[in-house]
């Protein structure tokens, strides 16, 4: 299976690549855009059949490697 | 509405990111991983209520700035 598991700074951590994004955004006349926020994806091929299992795994990794709990919180899907 | 622009290396691109992180799973005893790709997401608040217009302003923002379409493909989804 496939899993994503997407790495997001907390809400309240400074992100000042999604502020510089924001910025850029501005510049080039996206008046609309609010506030942005950056961070990580990491898809993963697993050989795991079972969905429950893959999406569990992906949280391990996530837990154990992926994502610094400190700072960063993450989500896992199962994509395919 | 809120739009979240993913962005990934395109396939055959050389990932070292990505090739680290796997050997890193392996390291810890994730055995069954294959192939690891990492990425950018990058979230934002757009003041547009129509997710037809917010998907295809995520869109140009992706062609425009958020990816190098040299190695890069995005996708974007509105979240919310």
């Amino acid at each position: 299976m496939r899993v994503r598991v997407s790495v997001m700074l907390k809400d309240g951590v400074l992100d000042p690549q999604g502020k510089a994004i924001g910025h850029a955004l501005h510049t080039l006349g996206f008046g609309n855009v609010g506030e942005v926020r950056a961070g990580r994806v990491i898809e993963l091929e697993l050989d795991e059949a079972d969905p429950a299992r893959a999406r569990a795994q992906g949280d391990e990794m996530g837990r154990r490697l992926l994502a610094n709990l400190v700072i960063e919180t993450f989500t896992t899907e199962v994509v395919g």
